[in-house]
């Protein structure tokens, strides 16, 4: 049997997986009248933002679509790839959509679960999740495997010379292609979504908790359910179609480098075995995620952590038994593989260690607190930039193992020098093999937040929210892991899309030698130009967060002051001028970043070709995942130190130490849902597109 | 007659025009008792502060010289290049320490100027700046030339060979061992100069003015001594050690590559006669910065504008017939040092048009304080990340011509290659040539700003103020100009060094060829670790300024709580201890930052050699650069901001929107005079380590 097949069986056992779970979780009880009410608003608030979003990406899409289409025409690209191109899109789409639906659809059941135990809250929750993230794996590895099975299957069927390298070749091609459709629509749905849910945030809180004292969930709030929708477009859709992408890409990116290091066909597929496997340990893994009622922090981190320990345990078996099959002669390439896995854990805990209120430099930002806003953002940015070195350390080691191991060395020998790229990416696949249980432990924490908005809202006992809340901050921890296996495999990934990239160029043009000595003019500028983009990208982010977070702010004090009765609770606000305010800025606003993305490789192809693309890509992946990861951590942290201080420590809630520390939180938002995590994908989207395009940059430069 | 005496003769006439400068305006009134005692009450904090720092230092240079003599025993370092070391951080000590002590020494007569005429302090002011700005240069030029030459008979003298290369090479060494010395010592003076200053700011302003609601240099304020000493240490001793060592190190880094790129040794001392030139243009173009007394903003800064100006346009004249001179068949150079001057002019006004209130920008981010800190931090990031985005291009546009025009093409013969490398660092000399005027606009700033402390605290009427605030905000403006020259070249002359790196690890071992490509992973590891060295780093100055503010605060706070009759007016502050708190803090805390410029090159020569250290350079000068435009671009819009509100806009003082941009000033203040400013030197120090200890690299290392 063709291996792939088996790769598409795993892939749609995952599905089959999380259709089971969905019925599961849909046969629960959606709670009393009160709570559905809000639920369906929440949801309908979701819905409409989603079909807004995608229409307007839909036209970027088609103009992109048609303008590949003219390309191919021209012989500039193949004639599949602006299909691929699509369907990557499409899919990525279709991830976010369904998770949206399923978080929206288990929130008010984890409410319901949550008022009968702590024990049937965490099972409805992270049933959920788990129901997003074996989506996920599974829509991104059989989208690859039936685009592989097919397009081989063509070719060889086209080509009656039956020559398998350059049928190969074209297929990875078409998968690259696809990945720039999927690198696409995740930083739409990242960078949208960031927006919408920051934004609304934002508003919520600066006007309802700082200037009107009223509490999160406060169901007097107006921006209170944009709010809470915003949870399931950023936190859940967004954060699923970044991971989706990361996911799909790493896995295309190894398989790019196969043919090119001489690992052959067995090397092009080992990535899709690599990800069916994982996808087997993060099923059995999920299994292990039960806990007591009465446990307490400890025990339901211990309870998560034992799932994502179990998966990737036994995913370390399982790949020591693939490449023991698969090359024989090859066992070191498991080194590559298993270090990918140790370091995406290792950068899990550096970000827990700076972003945990348990540890030193959250307790310390939260004592910054005391001397005002001022201080807490300072030190709270230096905590971020402190932060990022670190996982620069561990990746770094990541890339000198997997490279070295995998039987790379550095000789003007391209295959023996591309072996070891080849093993970079391999880590990056390690890293993110066990997705779908990563996933499953990030998406359970906005859809427990949730769940506790809707217990506010619905005027539910205390020890609702409490439950709730104890999932939700354990999530912030959890989602400490994902963001780690995120950053750190994005850092691989696209060092191995250089790499791919470089390749292609070379096999459109054998002859021609492309000088990418770091002295080079043209490789420089590239790196200069390449290190200020993840800049520009996140000062666009920002201040579409900030203008949208204005609009919200507006509104909501307009509501305040025009509608009477309000504060006092006689009177309805508006729910709905505030989500239509998120939605409308964050679909107008999401397009210039992502046009970055696409731009910039085609300018920079246009003037300073081959070598300035590649220092480009390198910029941007070093300056963008320090940028990333100072971004994240500090807004991790600034979050925890809020709700450090709000359980009680350094004067708590309405003290002006808390106001001060509300201040770090609503910089900290879009530090860490919107530009943060969209750098990562920003990286990838640029090599896609400069990969796609490589033709230009061949044979169009000005130098 | 030797060109390089006519250099020497050049500084001199520097230095004898800072002394005749010195004459005229020591003979000035320096006023009232009251003056006179605050004044020399800020003269004291800063002799105080200077003393202990200097005092630190040199165990530090100490240290650093005992190791290189043992060094240079075993041969793995020359033997002069220890004293070169030496000699460099004591002429970088020695010239911020002038600086200084003529600013303590204007700020009190330009009070007292004030008094009469704006045209009178406009003198005054902008000799005092002069002085500082003429030192500057003509100690920064005399050193080197003095250095070259008698390095140069000596070796003539001791070689009977007489082999001119050979020679010029050990000189050209020491020079950058030189700078190596420079670039330590500017370090400290930038990092701890801007801890004190703006640990004093922050502490002054967030008591003072948020708190008490007291206002700017109240006499009331513990701090308000502490924040003028700072004033001079950091923003005019800082500054101007900051400057000293862009200039110096551009100069030494342009005669580092004119040998191996076959100009011989009139190439190597071109950029000596460039900066002679230039300090001529200096001198007359400060003549003609002279202003009448009805003169509003706009006519101030036309004068300044005028003398900038001219200065720029004699330096192009000169430049070109000196080009004609002594290199008649490659007038080509010329542009690269046109163009040098045209893009830190340009860059210039990128920084002008993001950071002044005059544009969209500033008035944006001060429309951003009606919803309150947490966007107005938002928005500055924002703005400071979009900012960097047109310098790197326009730094890119230079590097690309000056590399072209010089003869450079991207070919395998390296000498050819080298030619574009030196037309790129001549682009930086040519940035810099005009430094003498440039200081001189930037540090009266300063001493503008401290005149308006000492008017007052010593109760001199609103007329005084208002005239030494609009010599402040002016000076605000032109710094501007003085920051686009010091980043720009910043960018030029650390590529210049990764080259003279390069360079020199071939000279130790011509037979090893060293593989530069991007895609070897020891590059890849270098760029990665380089690009978050300047992370690093400022996360620590950083929270050495948060700490350090955190000090003060509490100290103001307890005066404040303690001193009975304090608010009142009838009890002085204990001003003293506040200085202690700073000095202290200040020098205990400029230690680790100056230490990872040392440490990581070091490391990194030992890990990964040349091809990781070069890539470890290219990072850090990439990411640095765009982080410190970002965070100056930043800092600098959020304080003019704020006094945009001040000016009476958005609610004017003491309204909740100047309180929240305060915040983004506090926020600001270590960003603009802190940690961004001194990325600049970090990425030379870091070039400068490494070539100085190139041998480590080659023969020591791991991989």
């Amino acid at each position: 049997m063709d291996l792939v097949n088996l790769v598409i069986i795993i892939a749609c056992v995952s599905l089959f997986y999380a259709l089971f779970l969905f019925v599961k979780v849909k046969s629960q009880s959606a709670g009393n009248e009160r709570m559905q009410e809000i639920s369906s608003k929440i949801r309908e608030g979701a819905i409409v933002y989603l079909k807004r979003q995608y229409k307007s990406v839909s036209i970027f899409f088609g103009t992109i679509f048609l303008i590949m289409i003219a390309l191919s025409f021209c012989g500039i690209i193949g004639k599949f790839m602006p299909y691929s191109f699509l369907l990557g899109g499409l899919l990525s789409g279709i991830s976010g959509y369904i998770g949206m639906r399923m978080a929206t659809m288990a929130n008010v059941r984890t409410t319901e679960a949550a008022r009968k135990s702590l024990v049937k809250a965490l099972d409805i929750s992270f049933s959920a999740g788990s129901i997003i993230g074996f989506v996920v794996v599974g829509v991104g590895l059989s989208g690859i495997g039936i685009c592989y099975y097919l397009l081989k299957q063509h070719l060889i069927h086209m080509d009656t010379a039956y020559n398998i390298e350059s049928i190969l070749g074209e297929v990875i091609t078409n998968l690259l292609t696809f990945g720039m459709g999927v690198s696409a629509m995740s930083l739409f749905a990242r960078v949208g979504g960031g927006i919408f849910t920051k934004a609304a945030d934002v508003g919520a809180d600066l006007v309802g908790k700082i200037e009107m004292g009223i509490p999160e969930d406060d169901p007097k709030n107006p921006a209170v359910i944009a709010d809470n929708v915003g949870d399931n477009v950023g936190d859940v859709a967004g954060m699923g179609a970044d991971l989706f992408e990361s996911y799909v890409n790493s896995i295309i990116s190894c398989s790019a480098l196969a043919l090119g290091s001489g690992f052959g066909e067995s090397g092009v597929i080992l990535p899709f075995l690599l990800a069916a496997v994982g996808i087997v340990a993060s099923i059995i893994g999920s299994f292990f995620v039960k806990t007591r009622e009465d446990a307490g922090q400890p025990q339901l981190l211990f309870t998560l952590r034992k799932g994502i320990y179990l998966s990737n345990i036994l995913m370390c078996v399982f790949s020591f038994f693939l490449i023991k099959n698969i090359f024989p002669n090859n066992l070191n390439l498991f080194f590559s593989i298993f270090f990918g896995q140790i370091c995406g854990m290792a950068i899990g805990y550096c970000t827990e260690y700076f972003t945990s209120s348990a540890y030193r430099p959250t307790k310390e930002l939260s004592r910054s607190t005391k001397t005002g806003a001022g201080t807490v953002v300072i030190s709270g940015l230096s905590l971020g930039m402190l932060s990022a070195f670190l996982p620069v350390i561990i990746v770094s080691a990541c890339i000198l193992i997997s490279f070295f191991s995998s039987g790379g060395r550095i000789v003007t020998d391209f295959q023996i020098f591309s072996k070891g790229l080849y093993g970079i990416s391999l880590a990056a696949v390690g890293m993110l093999s066990t997705l779908g249980i990563t996933v499953a432990t990030d998406a359970y924490g906005p859809i427990a937040d949730n769940a506790g908005g809707i217990a506010e809202m619905s005027g539910l006992t205390e020890e609702v929210r409490k439950r709730t809340d104890m999932l939700d901050s354990l999530g912030n921890t959890t989602a400490a892991t994902g963001k780690g296996f995120a950053i750190g495999s994005a850092g691989l990934t696209s060092l191995a899309l250089v790499a791919a990239y470089i390749n292609q160029a070379k096999m459109i043009n054998p002859s021609q030698i492309f000088d990418l000595s770091i002295i080079n003019p043209c490789v420089l500028i590239g790196l200069f130009v390449g290190a200020s983009l993840p800049f520009l990208f996140s000062a666009f982010t920002m201040s579409s967060v900030g203008k949208a977070a204005m609009d919200v702010v507006c509104e909501v004090r307009r509501q305040f002051k025009e509608i009477k009765g309000l504060m006092e609770g006689k009177a309805d606000p508006d729910y709905q001028s505030c989500v239509d305010i998120c939605t409308k800025a964050s679909v107008r606003q999401m397009l210039v970043p992502a046009l970055i993305g696409v731009v910039s490789p085609l300018a920079m192809s246009l003037f300073l070709g081959v070598s300035g693309v590649s220092g480009m890509l390198v910029g941007a992946t070093v300056s963008g995942a320090v940028l990333a990861l100072t971004m994240s951590n500090a807004g991790g942290a600034w979050d925890n130190s809020k709700k450090y201080i709000e359980s009680g420590h350094f004067g708590g809630k309405k003290s002006e130490n808390h106001k001060a520390a509300v201040v770090g939180d609503t910089v900290g938002d879009p530090f860490k849902d919107t530009s943060g995590p969209a750098i990562n994908i920003l990286i990838k989207l640029l090599a896609m597109v400069s990969i796609v395009f490589v033709s230009i940059a061949v044979s169009g430069s000005l130098f």
